[in-house]
């Protein structure tokens, strides 16, 4: 029988800077990705979100990202592996820490974000820092990236669970990597669609490429996106569309995992 | 027999910036109190000051302060017992993963910094905030305080072990506070005289204040300043004073403690 | 024929962190106080709002604030007059040349934010250094401050135009301050009664304070809050309160001031 | 006969933490480019610097940097040329406001810092942003840039005076290039060899490379690096150096420039 987790990334606010729709995506989702004060969060805005997740039953991870505010992490930095081993290290920490003292949770994965992400997904010096800090810190968390990235493979080689994302609402090209956001295609904004390829994705492991060829990927979690206006609503309709093709949807650590 | 711990602040260099001189100071020490990013310190300068700590068998403990870089955390800032809660619980977590991952090794305490530490030393709301931020991360910590202030009395509250902090380098007034740095008799330069202090502190429990009576302190550790220029030579001569009249100088967490 | 500036706070989103109406509320008002990236706003933010009223034909004003993005500029520190003097020095300077760079126009005046604002209005020391700041930098520049605070005085004493400030939504105490926000009353939501207390301190110079008594106060300017749900509401309804009162509704700069 | 500015980077303190020999250097140098917050600074460095500049009668020019404390400056990151246009307009201007406020003079120059500077050399995205800051906040400072760059060329475009800057302490690659710091002769450690490398540049506008060959480059002004320990050493002998050739050193606003 099929089973999905679905996260989304949250307690991205700061002081009284607002981003995101936390309250009313949390209640569809099965694991959330809480910022930890460097592109996002602070240490106020990180409690009272693992709070709200437990009070949901929700799954608890870290969301590392660059030490740049004022660009949400989205920029690529010329970090070093050390750099990000240690910023890696210092995230997860600071949200273990208050996930544990303020809402008595243990973390269940650590996804990195943004730039730092997207940088991990294809080089191999920055995946296996994160890989490293993640082990080093605690090895019973798992690794969540990108279906195929060089992340998940750091993860593999350094024994860590790990957890295969892919994207609802984000068009694939024929590598099975994610369309650049500059083509006119790049997002799919009919939640119809989005919903038939979430399911299409966990049933049958594939996704249909811009180019109509079907690509192969191991779809473990699937990411929503918290910030839009319609969030919420495609939060839901797509957790209704997996109920109904028979998917199990729950947290990634209630199941065995690869790696 | 009679017992002490000596401490510094550590860690406090930021990327590029330096202050301290650590590597000189700290063979001469048994506890160090280290930065978490706030005031001072980065995730870098984190790593490298617990290896360092680790390699010399100098105990570790984490020193919060206020979200005050420009102004060291030395500026007061009128923050609230849950900010004050959260950003302590944050600074300690980051901390201990680091300092675990890192150097494998745990934390012995925390002493907040700066602001911090002063206005924990007599607002209860925000000592008791300090206190609860240890208790939940981790209640095995020890809480290092001023001498007969508000931090100590909470961390009793809160059933956690305590360590009463003395001055060697720093006049005392009659009710045993310190004396405000705008007086010129402030600060004790010369080393004979602070050794000396030092020694009566521990072996007598008594300093002579300002106006020439004994106060009674409990000293159970001693803080050494890390930043003058002659810091590693006021270091070494107080160590050397200590051993010289007796006094067994170790870390914390090797012996019994009140609270 | 009695006259009055309304001003609002705009320009405090940083980065992909959005706070406040800015648009909506902005073709309402006839000055506005820009963020100048310490409390909030950011380079970007800034260009933007600033050619954003300039279409609108709305005089710009510098708004600095304390070196606290996290608390929004609204937490009390403990600065000198020196770092206020260089923190409002550095922060005019930087929205005067944006200002003049991307959009061709002049700042009219300056107002501090929150607890700068705040402190100021009672402290001598920390009023003097931001009006002579503001001397320093530019003397044609208007003070804005709080009617009867020590900060229109010290703006008086440096020979600067000033504008004395009122708020339509806020209680007053009989001594003329503002009630604290801890009262059930401080703030008024209806904008019935917000719009008749606007045209009585223009008209009359004076305000029913919270015991019923009438105290007199300098209206030249009246803030509007722009990061209230409704406050594009509040200023639309204000502003065309005013005009039905006959009353002239332009920016500061358009007339003979005080001082 | 021969001239030439000779520019040291200063002011790159924050707060408590201290970074370079700022007085010491400073005597022997005829421009200073004061970092604006960014990368290094804060608003009460800035003035300190300032004023000290002005005692010594030596040029001040703004030294704007990336957004990024922690890495000093020094990290490549993704920034358009918008984000790069504001902030570097931000900088100048509050560099303009304090020189002129605190120290009664107007900037000189504009010289990047970092990677800002080095991407500026390549890129012509990022160097007509800086050049469109620079002519749109005040056409008449002077754009300093590494001989031979995309950045003096942009300059040039927005008809800017520029200064083409040489280094007497770094070697330099067969094409005019710096060579890279990965070399084991990156470097020019002994200060005779950097006096004779200055006066070659000076007087006969060319520096022998890593490979024996002979480069023509525009030598208007000479970057002394004022954080190496031997830094006061350096800047002394160099500007002996070449006054013992007849060589006059002096500021660039001094005197006709190109561009």
């Amino acid at each position: 029988m099929a089973r999905i987790d679905l996260n989304c990334d949250m307690g991205e606010s700061h002081g009284a800077f607002v981003i995101g729709h936390d309250a009313d995506v949390l209640p569809h989702v099965t694991s959330v990705n809480v910022a930890c004060g460097f592109h996002g969060g602070d240490p106020g805005v990180m409690r009272t979100t693992v709070i709200l997740a437990a009070m949901h039953r929700v799954a608890v991870g870290a969301h590392p990202g660059l030490p740049d505010l004022l660009g949400f992490g989205r920029r690529d930095m010329a970090v070093t592996p050390q750099e990000v081993y240690d910023m890696v290290t210092y995230q997860i920490g600071a949200l273990e820490a208050i996930a544990s003292a303020a809402a008595g949770i243990p973390l269940q994965h650590v996804k990195p974000h943004g730039a730092l992400y997207n940088m991990a997904a294809v080089r191999d010096d920055l995946a296996d820092a994160i890989a490293r800090a993640v082990h080093d810190v605690d090895d019973s968390l798992i690794l969540m990236g990108l279906a195929g990235s060089a992340l998940l493979r750091a993860g593999h080689a350094h024994g860590l669970a790990t957890a295969s994302e892919v994207f609802a609402d984000r068009a694939y090209m024929p590598d099975g990597t994610l369309a650049p956001r500059s083509r006119p295609d790049a997002l799919i904004t009919n939640v119809d669609i989005a919903v038939a390829r979430a399911v299409r994705m966990v049933t049958l492991h594939e996704v249909i490429a811009v180019d109509g060829t079907a690509v192969t990927l191991d779809a473990e979690t699937i990411c929503l996106h918290g910030d839009a206006p319609q969030a919420a609503l495609f939060a839901q309709r797509i957790r209704a569309g997996l109920d109904a093709a028979g998917i199990t949807v729950q947290a990634l650590g209630t199941r065995p995992h690869s790696g």
